[in-house]
């Protein structure tokens, strides 16, 4: 046996089972974080609240805060890259096709990062400007507005949960990218938790 | 040759330059990010402002902004950890010794990642609150406080330039333990780009 033919399922039927439930895995979390991201779109785009205070209307509308605007684009455009995503998985299980292309696992990899991280980004700043509604920042003369918009900031804060959860997906869905790329590089060794030391 | 006995260096000399490159980029980054987040805290850390104004006095000063005080937090963290874990890169270098351990690369892996997404949140929320007192949300009655206090906010941007860079620093490294962690569950398939089938 030459050294470049290594049998890929070595050590059995253990490597096959923890593929099929990685894969299983990615196709979930793809389609969870797609349903996620169409609902916070759906929370966060239709949130409108209208008061009126001394016979003035007062209305509050998400697109009156920047991030929240960041937080739906970012979301729309994570849910359609995952729903896309989701079908090429699902299509791949059901031919039964494993993943050894390096440039398509690299260029899977690169996206998802990217997404993960835009989409955490969005809901760090939606947060910083949900803590300033609901408590607003007196040293630098912001005011709270939550006291006044009860029901808008409410929804916003379930568009955050859903929000928040749909980045942990897209998280997840990174390391199973991760996972499927670096592996590709991989060494073979190491597959007991004992610790080697080799001579540079 | 029995399927466990799998050569480390296969494809001779090209894995071990591979490999010394990584762990040298390691480092480097390592010890950048640590540098950076350093510069961050002192720059926000120190950012302070006094402008009179009608005879009246007025304070600006970093802990005025939670978004700054978090930001301050993450980056004086992430400098600790930064500098601890690139002299274990340096003694792991020194000695020659390669990382086989699953377990040490997991832990390593897992703090990576929540380390390089604290930063990128706490950096986003940062921008936030800096778009808010560079422009104001007039809409919510938030008036921008940069005209007040323009040296004050041109330090707070010098510290998110910084700041980004440590992020940016941590989600690289992040991508470097992720490849330490997953090759060890490699398949050693796919070393060219061409795309193979395998039935499941």
């Amino acid at each position: 046996m030459s050294p470049g033919e290594v049998p890929v399922y070595s050590t059995g039927g253990r490597l096959k089972a923890m593929e099929r439930r990685v894969k299983i895995g990615e196709v979930v979390l793809r389609l969870a974080m797609c349903g996620l991201g169409v609902l916070t779109c759906a929370l966060i785009g239709t949130d409108t609240e209208v008061r009126t205070i001394f016979s003035l209307e007062k209305k509050a509308k998400f697109s009156d805060m920047r991030a929240l605007v960041f937080l739906v684009i970012a979301n729309g455009i994570a849910s359609g890259y995952s729903l896309i995503q989701g079908v090429r998985c699902l299509v791949a299980m059901s031919r039964g096709s494993v993943l050894f292309n390096k440039a398509l696992a690299w260029a899977i990899f690169s996206c998802d990062q990217v997404m993960a991280y835009v989409l955490l980004a969005a809901v760090a700043a939606a947060m910083q400007s949900a803590v300033l509604g609901e408590f607003g920042q007196p040293e630098m003369q912001w005011m709270k507005i939550c006291n006044l918009y009860r029901k808008f900031c409410n929804q916003v804060g379930e568009g955050l949960v859903s929000s928040f959860l749909a980045s942990l997906s897209m998280v997840t869905i990174s390391f199973v990218s991760a996972f499927n790329l670096f592996r590709l590089y991989g060494t073979n060794k190491g597959r007991g938790s004992s610790s080697y030391t080799v001579g540079m």
